[in-house]
């Protein structure tokens, strides 16, 4: 996208000084920054950069005084720092809530209901009875099932597969690759060795302001719903399991997997690569570190643990600065074996 | 899906009491149900919920005599607990398998031949010479390569991608995202430092009633072919190296990787996010605890491993047991090397 | 693919003996190949099987005098196995490159610049402005946002998800389901507890030669750019987070993921499962084991480090080598404890 160095002083209040009609279509560093860039100078430091950057245009405080001539224009706001975080939100809502219509081809199955100022990309994929809110945007190559609700404002980026009779909310963002409703992985052995599926008939439920990342999987309930709460972030290539529930605003981090039917309290942070095992619970705001295994249920709430398998952080630590130097101790003993063979006995 | 009390009533052989005509959409606990849901009740304990239950069917056994009225539609059958089960397979099949026909558009290459019944998502690819058995259905979105067969009664959802020339059997499952053939990662080092792809001609063979995970990557053999034996489950996000070869009715569990030219036996239980290195063999019924790594061959048959590097799981409970000690171990030592300090030396 | 043995001898500079017509379709081992497949003989070792051998057609040096009566038709060659090695990049070339030419439906945006001897599948999209270099093969399914930059000789296979604004270096290899530019996993916690995206406006730079696995997803960058260097080669799986830059020639195996902000340095060596820790620095030719957590820069060049939390590759052997043997350990304590009681203390 391009605006011109006018256009972005309207859209923060801010006043031109020098050439209103130069091209911007990025923000960079001022020490980096070349044509077509906007930066912002905030902190004084940096205040020589101002002359010799390479920047079209550069955000400043109304109290700045140029020394020397600058070559770029200056867009003068009450706080150039605020500003740079205003400009990017505006950038980011526009280059995601840009699109709209619908691109063809695509298929819409029967009794479809579709919201107003939505973008549907081409090649989409909306199945019967489905029902997008208003602003939705699917971009190209998703899948969505028959009887899936959508919530307004949600965002679907391309290639995302969510299976039938999932409900989705407002305000949430799916990125590339993201499987939601996948069968769980629920199979009875029979006699011979081998192994015969159990009906998964559940869904998964995902709440409002959720953030899905690429090509994480979200496996439906066996029977009634996977639930992700209100707030829940997901990074990507992470594994949900069948009937998990996972609480408000709990944050996962990359390759991180959930067995089936585990419940996540609210607020919990859990690293990245971290295995969680079926059937257990944690307490709201339970802290997991990277790569940790957890293997039982978290009482209370606050808890920190880590290692593989998990248990309390602190202690792991310790454990593990011992481990490090076990060769070491494993000589001390020997010698203190040895040792003992040249003391004397207590005499009796 | 939508039936009558009815009409499920006929499908389990049942007789109904009350309403024929209530409409059932899904299944729920009878401590939970509302309208629309049916509940089964069979064991007694339960029974006081059968009077104040909001769902619109209950099944029951033939010998249950209501005490007080009842809201539901009866449906009294031989054994409620086994009607409930027959009941969720039957309403899979349906699901699974009332899709029929070819949507448009989709993509056919020169000589694809078909078989009866199949359902061919909108927006599918299956390229030239494939052959696809008898009640097939290919969810949209699915790609399926040159030369490639599959077998009677497959389910590829959407979003599945099948690279030319595999081969798959009868009645398996491949779920959203899912990659058959990729690449094996083959590069020879130059003398430069940078790296050579190897050619990777061969191709992977899945057999009968195999389950395969969302997102999961199998890729081809170098030459020859990367085998998939009947029955195996493949979990979500797992990676199948080049040239590995997996044994009747092994099952995997999500996010765990098998490196290239690795043999898994049959009955094989790995758990989840496990690494096992390339070029070696596991024996029948090995089982891996979740996130071990698994660093060489394994010759008994029924051999239980876990950790990182793997070795004898109950051994490894044991060690884990002590490192979760060792600061408080390290200062036993440390006392030890005091006390011996003050000992007398034997006199010579 | 099918040859003829008098095609494949005309492609090697070699001679037939024998029928020249008989049909090739694929490689096989001697001992194993059946009719269509070829072989070859380099080893006199492996004499004995060109006399039983199914294969239609074998590749024999110059030197090869039959002692028995040989049904496989022989190409001779200067040299058998260097030959083999040619048939295998020829049949490879071939494979990738023959597809040619625009299937429908396909979706180009507006301002599309496409090179010559393009493949595009069916159900491709690409977005506005996006600029397709010569010979670059787009498989079906596959979406190339807005503006991006793919140069010659590419292959992108079915269903890869490249994000606007994103550039594609010349000779890249995509394999099906990578996600290339998805949103960095970046949020501000707010009072509530809540958390609030932040905006991610950069995008992801691949150069020349690399690389990427089926399913690996690459995030774009906050602001700048996540760069992956000339000849980084990705397994299948991983993930590589916002402002990561990979050095020239790195190598990394499945399921590893890198946090964001950190950067390898070129020739890196990384194994499967590893997880890598945001905003640090790995000098070049770092090499760490399967499985590791590096949570920490490496600054040595040439540092081997394993284990979780990772550490000296040999010192970390060690350590292991005694945590197999911690409960016998523990009990050495034990007896040294009990023994220092029945020991005389120094007469004073």
């Amino acid at each position: 996208m391009e605006f011109t160095s006018h256009q972005i002083a309207q859209l923060l209040g801010g006043r031109v000084e020098g050439e209103g009609n130069r091209k911007i279509s990025r923000l960079a560093k001022i020490e980096e920054a070349t044509e077509g860039a906007i930066s912002f100078l905030s902190n004084p430091k940096y205040e020589q950069y101002i002359y010799s950057t390479g920047a079209s245009a550069v955000l400043v405080n109304n109290t700045f005084k140029p020394k020397e001539e600058v070559k770029a224009t200056l867009i003068y706001v009450e706080d150039a720092y605020a500003s740079i975080s205003t400009l990017l939100e505006e950038y980011n809502r526009i280059k995601v809530h840009s699109k709209q219509g619908l691109e063809t081809p695509h298929f819409l199955g029967e009794n479809v209901v579709m919201g107003t100022q939505c973008y549907i990309g081409a090649f989409t994929y909306i199945g019967r009875n489905a029902k997008i809110g208003d602003n939705v945007k699917i971009y190209p190559h998703s899948y969505i099932g028959d009887n899936v609700i959508i919530g307004n404002n949600t965002i679907v980026y391309a290639g995302v597969k969510v299976y039938s009779d999932c409900v989705i909310g407002s305000n949430c963002t799916f990125h590339s690759g993201a499987v939601i409703g996948s069968d769980g992985f629920g199979f009875a052995p029979l006699p011979d060795g081998s192994f015969k599926a159990i009906p998964q008939i559940g869904n998964v439920i995902i709440e409002d302001n959720v953030s899905i990342g690429a090509n994480t999987t979200i496996d439906c309930a066996t029977m009634g719903s996977t639930i992700i709460r209100k707030g829940v972030k997901l990074d990507n290539l992470i594994q949900i399991g069948h009937n998990v529930e996972l609480g408000k605003n709990t944050v996962v981090a990359a390759q991180t997997g959930i067995s089936g039917s585990t419940k996540l309290g609210a607020n919990c942070m859990i690293g990245g690569q971290v295995g969680i095992t079926g059937h257990i619970t944690l307490a709201d705001k339970t802290s997991i570190g990277a790569q940790s295994g957890v293997g039982g249920s978290v009482k209370k709430p606050g808890t920190a643990m880590s290692g593989s398998p998990a248990f309390d952080y602190k202690t792991n630590l310790k454990s593990f600065a011992v481990y490090k130097k076990l060769p070491q101790l494993m000589k001390r003993i020997e010698e203190l074996e040895e040792k003992i063979l040249t003391l004397a006995p207590l005499s009796e």
